[in-house]
């Protein structure tokens, strides 16, 4: 199976599996639920339950034993996308092509359905009854390292500094910072959550480390480049944002040209962390030649 | 032991706990750890977390054991409380007596710190090496049962319905509906979670479900009633709240006398489900009846 068909395949699958987890009918309140399932459908890659899953593969696991977790990093990515457009916080009044959540139900709505989604990630995650070959205690350690990667010292950390810093000279350690707390942690640990939960080796899970590190980072990078010179159409979003919000970036720091040879060799590397998978790694390969090829 | 020396043992064992699991020192970025302790640390008398550990010591578990939970229980309760105020929901700006966390922090970081809240609580209730003496899959279960008590289904949908029924006249279902969800359910949990992490039997969660319910809906009766005839002082917040908010109260629906009443026929029912744990159950009837007696 080709690359192409792999990710359109366990797009489905993890669509799927989201329509089933939140309900379109017979829901109360409606408005909850709506405005849950309105980002949650709005044309998300999937790239983070795919790592998962695609994680778990590559070290002997089963996509739907692992696809509640799948389903839940999705949701967690979802309800930072939402409160991120906030107007207190980014204040971006379109995503994906589409007004943002809170244009489309309010601000208060907006709110709560970026907690119901963190909420319903964790619900899914213990949700023993939908993974019956995991054992439990490995449910307990990928959710804990999950937890850990979105929270104060990670996404939610990132986010904060990232505001704290818009506008200010930016230094590197900062934007460091920046990108593998506020993008990086998150991708890292759905990459270590899919090899966990399908009871890895530990030189397995090593390996995988360094691949979902180094993966987590281009990808940012990527995108920080795409902002400066991807079109509007592709992104879904007003290109140029982060220079309006005076955000910094990879390319602000470093130039264009520069950030492009760094994303190169965070790619090279997150391939060569492979190595040991031989064939089995060539889904994770090719992930990540998706992402410097813009295609995430 | 007397039920007030309970209580304050109880509180200061929480507090510690939590004073632990969110450093104040050493933290980075600072704001996000220091706004979320300044709502932490405002004066909660620690309602949720003290039926975690009562309801664990009634079937015979361990205070000690359960402390995770009952930390993450008041993480997302003061977690709801910081998205409540935000002006976008309920815009109050104050809260025990203290500016609200918004005021103090600015909305973009108190958004984060509520989000950060509630990640931190999962990211407790999934620690397993604080809880050597429970099974991972007791664990799994209460937690799945809070997320579900705090979700979309449960708080935040009570939530929800109670900022679309404001200013709407008022009908008993919809009453029921807010009050049960938007306080009970949780209170319920914590109930709950307290009994299954102590491997109860069948018959005493089924006991202690019924004092949850009754005592999560009597606690928000009461609060009602207390907002129209508190003092300020005593709330650490403007009395008169609800009436100004046009909020869908029992005092509005049935009237004062008989929201008293119900909150006392609602606080017997609690203490009769207790019967069948003898001496066992009289610290969760003590708490009952310091709730009726508004000292909660």
């Amino acid at each position: 199976m080709n690359i192409k068909e792999y990710l359109n395949e366990m797009k489905t699958l993890v669509d799927n599996a989201l329509d089933r987890y939140i309900p379109s009918k017979n829901t109360y309140p409606p408005d909850i639920y709506n405005s849950m399932r309105y980002s949650l459908f709005a044309g998300g890659k999937r790239l983070r339950p795919i790592l998962v899953i695609a994680s778990a593969e590559t070290v002997g696991g089963k996509r739907e034993d692992v696809l509640p977790f799948a389903c839940a990093i999705e949701m967690i990515h979802t309800y930072t996308l939402i409160h991120d457009d906030l107007p207190a916080i980014d204040n971006d009044d379109f995503r994906r092509g589409k007004p943002a959540n809170h244009k489309e139900f309010g601000e208060a709505v907006a709110i709560l359905a970026g907690d119901a989604l963190l909420t319903m990630a964790f619900q899914m995650m213990s949700e023993v009854r939908l993974m019956p070959g995991i054992n439990p205690a490995a449910i307990l350690r990928a959710m804990n390292e999950i937890a850990r990667a979105v929270g104060a010292s990670g996404t939610i950390g990132g986010q904060v500094v990232d505001i704290q810093y818009s506008g200010k000279k930016p230094d590197i350690p900062t934007l460091e910072y920046i990108h593998t707390h506020k993008t990086g942690e998150m991708i890292l640990s759905a990459v270590r959550a899919g090899a966990i939960l399908s009871d890895c080796e530990d030189d397995e899970l090593n390996a995988l480390t360094k691949y979902g590190e180094n993966i987590g980072l281009a990808f940012q990078v990527v995108d920080d480049i795409l902002d400066v010179e991807g079109e509007s159409e592709v992104m879904g979003k007003t290109t140029g944002s982060d220079e309006r919000m005076k955000k910094i970036t990879y390319p602000s720091v470093f130039g264009l040209a520069e950030s492009k040879k760094i994303a190169g060799r965070l790619i090279d590397n997150s391939i060569k962390s492979l190595e040991m998978f031989g064939e089995k790694g060539e889904i994770l390969k090719d992930i990540s030649e998706y992402i410097i090829a813009r295609r995430f």
